[in-house]
């Protein structure tokens, strides 16, 4: 039973993100940027500046984890390639006439089947992030969980930085470092790969891939299917906090801050507050600040 | 006769841009300084801050190219001569008894002087940028041109992040990414540079750097005489986004996007909008949007 | 009387920062960063980005100083000891039961301790600085001193950044150039350090580094017990102003210029107004704009 699943995984693990997968990575990015107010003006009259910015969708974890370790954030221009498929992608999708692509786009299956794929290329930019960095740092674990999560999920914050540049978004208060569920899913997974690269987790590269990838696409599918009820890693979170924060009760009755933001920030963000979970008498008092 | 022209060519490639060219370069920059709002105000009470402003209006293109291929941003401060000359222009611009260099520098034939001088060096800034890119990647012409352009333009990109720092600038929607005239220009010399770089332009780069320099020189001298008729490559633009992008008038008639805003971006820009010139029966359409 | 003096000062200089230097400047920076509004709440809902920001608060002047260098910025997350220890040391101000942690700092002979302690680490981040930039550029002085200053001052210009990402803060007009008393402080230490880096000062480098922390530590303890009578440079830096600057008076007679905020500016900023202190009849001028 092993040999067909060692096979299976291994092949897996082999498979190249090119072109399929990129294909499936760039036409999401570039749907994403295409729903931004005011992007479609802007392909219009300024196809260059809007070309850049569906680079940076396309490209922006590759270039976060290049800055983070002092590699040119031009480097993804070498890859001619991958810059022409993306840009055809871009150019396809602003301006095809009658706007096919993105009206084939609105189909739910094809939805799903692009962003299916592009999850599992989101593994293969860990992978590669935590292998790049143990290039740099043998040791450096924390630098690897760091860039495997800069590869597979910095995108966001290279796009906000030219939002914010661009004036289309200006950061109101901790907006900028709540963590998304990919966010928060990309960490775990770099976390995973840091561990099996410094060999804590007794599971091969290619098995682990391929759960984790598999543990992907369930998640992706199961949250565009309901959409209403989205998927939190808060229960987790809960156990974590009062493992780790659990004392805080005690800390919030010794001392009442002004500065504290009771049930406003406990409610947007999917991170629970541990305050909220104090052992044993404290929960009463949490109950009252939920 | 070609001899002449190529001893002309070439003597004047091989030309040092040091010192009097620079010091035209530094000259208009920390003009272009001094006539900011409250920087006067700023050298008096801040020296450092002054100077500091000043050096990033004078480097500020080597500085963006440096940042992009991760060379020591700080590496134009152990060119210690030029750095010299640059402070001596900012002290004397901007302390000088009776403020008499900024009243010279009122006279326009010294402006338009200073002016040219500084655009022939941007010819060789772009050169070098192109050659330096280059020496990293043998065959990335797209870096190339990438990097030829910030040694040419990049300062206004540097200059604007110091000013969005200082909070004396807040980038208005696609304010940031409308490409000035000067970049645009600097834009086509890389594109140039590059091409003839990687010999797919069957021209010397002595003759290159002569013409386009001559080029440069023509357009400067136009726009400070005539300034009421600005130059833009609006012609070469429409004909270049109709060949790429004529499609869009059909695109539009089949979606009515509401975040369509027709004419206000079409006169702040001076790229045409291709929509507006879409084959046939389009143009009627598009008369009415214009 | 050489021999002990050669003997306490090489000691000193031969003292390790780790770990007791240390865990005062992370305390001091840690305090720092719980004194900013919000920053509890932070810590309660999403410890990663407090932990996070407590890390950019600790370590900022060496990430400042990476960037400058074009080093990677996350090189500091590769010495683990350190990180584990600045990680504490958040952990137990922000978590510790009763909020004994900040109870313990809000004692003054505590808080003059540490802040002591966290200067004696500032002459030693200047002095490495200044040795590392050396490594670079063997004659580039003026990087020495940006790089002394940036590891030794820089970690507010990080912090700020953090800030204005995160949308807490906006720079308002020249406040991010307005050097602070410890700027300037590092400033000087750093150009007193290149200069016996490059001996063009005649003295050792133990020696300075005992005499520069000395005059840190007076300084810091007569600040912290004197608190309504500010140090300034002002005597020094009128000196310096009136030598170079001091023919601005004639200029501001010569050309009235609109964006001359007179007083406001010279009040807010410790560096004193040049044009204030004009050479002779200009004095009577000066009084009058004061």
């Amino acid at each position: 039973m092993d040999y067909p699943w060692e096979d299976l995984t291994l092949s897996f693990s082999r498979t190249s993100m090119f072109p399929f997968f990129d294909i499936a990575h760039y036409l999401v990015s570039v749907m994403a940027l295409k729903q931004q107010p005011g992007s479609v003006t802007v392909a219009w009259n300024n196809p260059l500046s809007s070309w850049l910015s569906a680079m940076l969708h396309c490209f922006g974890g590759g270039i976060l984890s290049c800055i983070l370790l002092a590699e040119p954030p031009l480097k993804f221009l070498t890859n001619h390639t991958n810059i022409l498929l993306a840009s055809s992608i871009w150019y396809i999708v602003f301006f095809c006439p009658r706007d096919l692509v993105s009206q084939g786009y609105s189909y739910k299956p094809i939805q799903m089947l692009a962003a299916g794929m592009k999850e599992v290329t989101r593994t293969w930019k860990i992978v590669s992030g935590v292998t790049h960095a143990s290039s740099y740092y043998r040791n450096g674990w924390i630098v690897m969980i760091a860039i495997g999560w800069a590869r597979g999920a910095g995108g966001a914050v290279v796009t906000s930085c030219e939002q914010l540049l661009r004036g289309d978004w200006k950061p109101a208060g901790n907006e900028w470092l709540k963590m998304s569920f990919p966010s928060k899913v990309t960490l775990l997974g770099s976390v995973l790969f840091t561990l099996q690269h410094t060999q804590h987790l007794a599971v091969s590269k290619h098995d682990l891939m391929f759960l984790y990838t598999i543990f992907l696409l369930m998640v992706k599918v199961r949250m565009m299917i309901k959409k209403n009820i989205p998927i939190t890693f808060a229960p987790i979170e809960d156990t974590l906090s009062r493992m780790l924060f659990g004392w805080q009760q005690q800390f919030s009755w010794a001392e009442k801050k002004p500065d504290v933001k009771p049930s406003s920030n406990g409610t947007a963000s999917s991170v629970s507050k541990p305050t909220t979970e104090g052992p044993g008498a404290a929960k009463r008092h949490a109950k009252k600040e939920d």
